[in-house]
This record gives structure tokens, C-alpha cells and sequence, in this order.
């Protein structure tokens, strides 16, 4: 079965809006294992509208359209449906009598252009909207032999929520019982994509069915994996996978699901009775900001010095002058000293630290812009990367406090 | 002339992520008076992209696609496209040769699958990609007597960007010169839209033929303003209209179109030759973090502590346990003595410092979730605010750096 979906309104062609009903649509619709394959947006324009959802309804089985019922002159959803399809309006006065009730009950009269949301369509099924005044609609239309469904929502995410959960879902899970799709997300920080699919090429010979579906964001790589059926077989199916991506990907994979390298490390110090204090130069206490972004993090993360001057990093952290003229502020002498000093200066069991440079400017030959050392100081040994990162100041700064979240996590790792 | 957006990718099909690269285009299309009438999201099926593709180029003059141009088996707009209008691909060497430098230039091999990139349309314009690997291309098509234009880039939005800007824009204004819809936003920080709604009243009286929008978001309320013609007359009109906003807002409006307020702050203080340092407890780096975000931040931010422990606050930033003991630490007087104790510590002109409950645990009856003590110490004098924010912890976080930052704003600008 495939399904689209059309939102409906010139302000989601602009320059400051999005559609988000379609996630919530896509998440019911992915729950009861029909494809989205198609999503998208027209403008309040009679024939834009019928020419959109008579195409979507000829290539596909179910079309859903949010918007356009409103009570206005540019609410057009519901004529541009009468035309695309034939279908017949019509004025039903009990829809009319719910819809001034809603007024009154706000002790308000209703306004005359409000009437127009009393049209509906002439022998399909009209939806009450029980959190605002536009009724929505189901209708079925008879094409190549069998029937095609077209559902149609108001724009107001609260009101199109109410009708998903109340008419549509329960149709759905009728029309499509026992279907279920099952998601699980690996997580993979400071690897490239094509490092990443290198990998787990093994993967994709040995689960030929499979097929993952390979997602980069910024400073990481995330696999999506699709189980179809019951939850128990689906679940069963997904840890198996996990399992074998997991002995591909080693200590690479940070987490799975809704799971963030914060969350993961945070859980990590926490269970370990272990804290964490950080030494932040180029990443300007992006470092410090994700770790407290977790709720609880007040137990072991227990401060940071963001040492953006050479002072800051000589009296703050007790990185040595004579290091620093020798080898310069960003170098891997003073990244060790800066997590050594940020773990004396907070009494952790851990320092990490970051110099480098974010840029646009301050870049040299020797030492060329989107250079970052990283350093993690433990009891034992600090360990010490660099890297050369692309992109933006912003975007430098981000991959650099990911992978030194990451960094982090695999020290605590081997650490046991 | 109509332009429609398409976006490729089964990933923005699903429940977790949008297609924002639409939003940029709608912009650079909206300033040359190109209107976008269409836009859609498809996956990664070859014929689902090439079907789209086509029924785009037949209803519109301008289609652009984003996405689908990476190096893996699913990325499939190049073939897609090869066959919605049969182009022929050819391997360009030079492609190549840029694609393996720009691995090289970061010290890494590269991969074989990434030679798929170097496939180019003959006969059409390949665009560079100075920020990853993946060209673009321009596509002419004879149409209808006419030429309709296809461009084509790829998805991740920093590299749409850069060729939206060094190739489509240019190309835009050269094709559509003239025309044209000028923007300007004023900013506000921290007051609510209904505050702002009733101090610029006047101007709506004043000027009924202006409409602005307002948009609310995170800890910012924004103004937007259009004006329609030539770019001297509609600059001259804006001047206008936000000279009168400004005579309304006063000190609060922080600033005009992509300012952000850590861009102005960092400006007034550079342009005084003035420094700043940060002492943060329940933002955790959040404030610094955005101060560094700007460009040359580091010739007037020297440091900032994280003091998310009791010791770091006395060792740190010199608080006073006696303090800390009668107030608690979260408190104005601790915020006080965080301010004063980050100038000290830096000898910056300008210490600001916050302390609050970010919650979703350790709020009381007393200090409830979401209370938060602000403090800006400068040479003559340490003001304080408390706060009483919504929202979760992260909004919590972002709603008071973005105070913080206002705050210091102000204080800085009634400096003189």
C-alpha cells in the first residue's frame, strides 16, 4: 500500500514555515507498515490544489491532505476536491448547528463566513472536529477496479491530531491489521559515511533482506533499520541485527535510538561513580553546554574552564608558559596540559580538553584552519588526537566537541 | 514566473526529519519575485525522482532538486535524471581529480565508491562543490518553444548553500533582474509577543499599508517587513519603517536581519575596546558557547568558568561559602559574587554570570524549577534580574543565554 501526503497553504511555501504534519502522519501511517513515498505542498490555488490530489490519488492507494478548510475566501481545499472529483456539495445543518454551538460555548456569535464549514460532501463520511470547527473528511473514490481513500484534515496540528487518533487510525489498523513496521537507530560518532559502510560491507552480503538505510548528520552516522511484523518477531529480528553491526562497528557504536553521546557518557560516569570536568579553548564551552544538557548531570560533571586567552589557560588550568612558547596555543603540549590542569583544578576522574582553531581566520600553513587538538587526561595516561576539520566556525566547533564526547566515552570504555 | 522545489531522499519521508532546504531557496527565489508553487519531497526510488522531476519541468519554468547526488547505491538523482530526459553521463576526470584532493587534503584515501560523484550531464554545467564532494549542475531543457531550467544540488544545506549563493544567485539575478521583494526583520529580546504587539501599536495606525509579520520564537520576538519595487525605493521605505519600529521599541530592539545578539554584543565590544568573561552555573557553557560563535570573538571574550559544583564557585570565581550557606547557590547574592568573581578572574571590563534551577529535577517550593538569578558586574556597578522561565531544560538553557546575553547588551549600551 502507498500512501502521499499534501499539505495545503501559500504560508508553507514561504520562507519561514514548514509542514509538520506529515511527521505525525508518517509515524501513524509507519505503524501499521504503509509507505509515505511522496510528500507535498501547494498553495491556497483552486486548480494547483485539484491538479496535486488528482494525481497523487491516480498513482496511489491512500492520499492524505492537511489545510485549506478553514472559513476563508482562500480556503479552498474543499471546492478544488468537488472539482478534481466530481463530487457533490452540500449544506449539512447539523454540521452547522455543531459549529455555532462551539461559538456559543466561547460565548461568542459565530461569524457568517463560518457557515461555509458546514459544506460536505454528498454521500461520504464527514468528521467531526472535536477541537475546532472544520469538519474533515473521508472519501472513497472506486478507480482501476478497486478503491482508493482519500482522507482530508484541518491544518491545525492540534485538530488534525484528534481525527488521526479517532477516525483515521482505527480505520487504518482495520484496513491493515497485523501489518507493523519496527525501527531501531544505530549510532556511530567521528567516522565518515563511506568509513562507515567499508565496515559493515560484511553486513549487507550476509543480511541481503535487510537493507539500512544510512543517515549523516553532523559529526555522525546513524544506520536505520526496518523489522516488519509482530513486535516480538519484529524485536528478535532487530537485536540479531544490532548484534552483528555491533561486532562490525566494535566500540564505534555509541548508542541506539533516541540516545545522545551526552546521555551515553553521562550514564557511563554515572554507573561508574566517576566525574568529568573540561578544558574548552576553540570550542568555547559547546563541550561543557551538551554534557549539562543532561538531566542529572550535576553528578559527575563538576565544572569547566573555557580558557580562550593564553592567561586564562596559564593561571585557570596551570599550562606551562615555556610549553606554550615553544609549541604555540594550539598544539598537542598544551592540549595535554589543559586536560591534566582541568582534572587537578575539579579533583575528576577525568579532563578533557580542546585547542584548536575554529576560524574563518587565524589559520596558518603550519597550522591550517579547522586544526583541533583533543586530549583526554585519566588517572593513568593522557591520550592526545588531532584533527583537521572542514567546514564553518559553527560547524568546527560542533564535530570537535562530538568527537571529543566520543573520545571521552572510549577512554571511560577501556578504562572498565 | 513559476518555480517548484523538489527534495530527494526517504529519509525526509519518515518520522524524524524535514527537508529545510526548500526554506532557503523559497528565500533567494522570494528576492528576485520568482514565486514557488510547488514543492515535494520524494525517496530514493529512481522512478519515483524521475517521474517527479518530469511532471515538474512540464508545469513549471524553474525546478530545482536537492539531495540524492551522495556516493552510495541509494543516491540516485543523477540516473534519475539521465533517464527523465535522457542525458547522457560521462565520467569527468577533472570532477575526480577535485573529489580525490579534497579527500587528500584531509589526509584520507578515497573511497572507491566516491568516483560515482565524478558522473556528469554532457553538455550541461557542472557546478563545483567547495564544501564537500558531491557537484551540482545546471540543466537546460527546450521546452514548449521556451527553455525551462533545472538545477540540481546536493542535500546537505551547507553545500546547497554555497552554490545557491556562487552560482544560482547570480544566474538568478541575471535572468530576473529588476524584480523584487525586499526584507527586514527587527529583533527583541526578551519580551513576550503581546508586550511587543502593544508597544508598536502606533505604528500599525501609522502605516496601514505596511503589515508586518511577527514571529515568536525561542526567547526573541521578530518583526518582518516587506516593502515591494525597485531596491532603492523599498530600501528607502524600510529605513523608514524601521526608523518609526525603533522610535517605539527603543533600547529593545537588539538589531536588523541575521544579527544575532552575541554578533552585536560582540561588536559594541570591540568597538570600545571593552572584554567580557562568563561565570555559568546552570547554563554550562551555553553563554560562552554562543559568544564564541562570532568570528574574532577572541579579542574581547578572554574565558568564562562552568561552576556546576559548590567548589568551583569558591575556587574558582572566589564566592563566599558564608554565602553560598545563608542563599543558597542559587541565589542574586551568588549570582553578584559570580559576576564580579569572572570579571576579576579575566580583568575583563564586563563579568556576567547565572545561576538557576534548569530543572526537570531539584526545584522547591522556594526556588522553583525554571528560577534564575542573572548578574552583570562592570566597573561601577553589578545589576541583577531573577527570572521565572518555562519550558524544559534545554529551553530553560536557551531562554537565559539569550537573556544573559540582552541583558549585558543593555548594560554595555547605557555605559555609553
Amino acid at each position: 500500500v502507498k500512501a502521499a501526503f499534501i499539505a495545503v497553504g501559500s504560508e508553507l511555501l514561504g520562507t519561514e514555515r514548514l509542514d509538520t504534519n506529515s511527521l505525525h502522519v508518517a509515524r501513524i501511517l509507519d505503524k501499521h507498515g504503509v509507505a509515505l513515498v511522496r510528500k507535498s505542498v501547494v498553495g491556497d490555488v483552486r486548480s494547483d490544489i485539484a491538479d496535486e490530489v488528482r494525481s497523487a490519488v491516480e498513482k496511489n492507494d491512500l492520499v492524505i491532505v492537511s489545510g485549506g478548510l478553514g472559513p476563508t475566501e482562500d480556503d479552498l481545499t474543499r471546492d478544488a476536491l468537488a472539482t478534481a472529483f466530481e463530487l457533490q456539495l452540500r449544506h449539512d445543518e447539523s454540521t452547522l448547528r455543531d459549529i455555532r454551538e462551539k461559538f456559543e460555548s466561547r460565548a461568542m456569535p459565530m461569524p457568517e463566513v463560518n457557515a461555509r464549514q458546514a459544506m460536505v460532501f454528498e454521500g461520504h463520511r464527514t468528521l467531526p472536529n472535536r477541537r475546532g470547527t472544520a469538519p474533515g473528511f473521508h472519501i472513497s473514490l472506486a478507480r482501476d477496479g478497486g478503491e482508493k481513500h482519500l482522507w482530508v484534515f484541518p491544518g491545525v496540528p492540534s485538530e488534525l491530531e484528534g481525527m488521526v487518533e479517532l477516525d483515521f487510525e482505527p480505520w487504518l489498523s482495520r484496513v491493515h491489521p497485523g501489518g507493523g513496521r519496527h525501527r531501531r537507530v544505530l549510532r556511530v560518532a567521528g567516522m565518515s559515511e563511506s568509513a562507515v559502510e567499508e565496515k559493515i560491507a560484511p553486513f549487507y552480503e550476509a543480511n541481503p533482506t535487510c537493507a539500512p538505510t544510512i543517515l549523516s548528520t553532523a559529526g555522525e552516522i546513524q544506520i536505520h533499520l526496518v523489522a516488519q511484523g509482530s513486535a516480538e518477531e519484529s524485536w528478535t529480528q532487530l537485536d540479531s541485527w544490532e548484534g552483528s553491526l555491533r561486532g562490525l562497528l566494535g566500540e564505534r557504536c555509541y548508542g541506539v535510538d533516541g540516545e545522545t553521546l551526552e546521555s551515553v557518557v553521562g550514564r557511563m560516569l554515572a554507573s561508574r561513580g566517576q566525574t568529568v570536568a573540561t578544558a574548552e579553548s576553540c570550542t568555547g564551552g559547546l563541550i561543557a553546554s551538551r554534557i549539562t544538557d543532561v538531566s542529572g548531570s550535576s553528578g559527575y560533571f563538576l565544572g569547566g574552564v573555557v580558557a580562550y586567552s593564553r592567561d586564562a589557560k596559564l593561571f585557570l588550568l596551570g599550562v606551562d608558559p615555556a610549553v606554550i612558547d615553544e609549541h604555540g596555543e594550539v598544539s598537542e603540549e598544551v592540549s595535554r596540559q589543559m586536560a591534566v590542569g582541568a582534572r587537578r583544578r575539579f579533583s575528576t576522574t577525568w579532563g578533557v580538553a580542546v585547542t584548536g582553531i575554529a576560524g574563518p581566520t587565524g589559520g596558518t600553513e603550519d597550522k591550517p584552519l579547522g586544526t583541533v587538538h583533543l586530549a583526554v587526561a585519566g588517572r593513568d595516561e593522557v591520550v592526545h588526537r588531532r584533527f583537521l576539520l572542514p567546514g564553518s566556525r559553527e560547524r568546527i566547533k560542533a564535530l570537535t566537541a562530538q568527537i571529543a564526547l566520543d573520545l571521552l566515552r572510549i577512554r571511560i570504555t577501556r578504562s572498565g
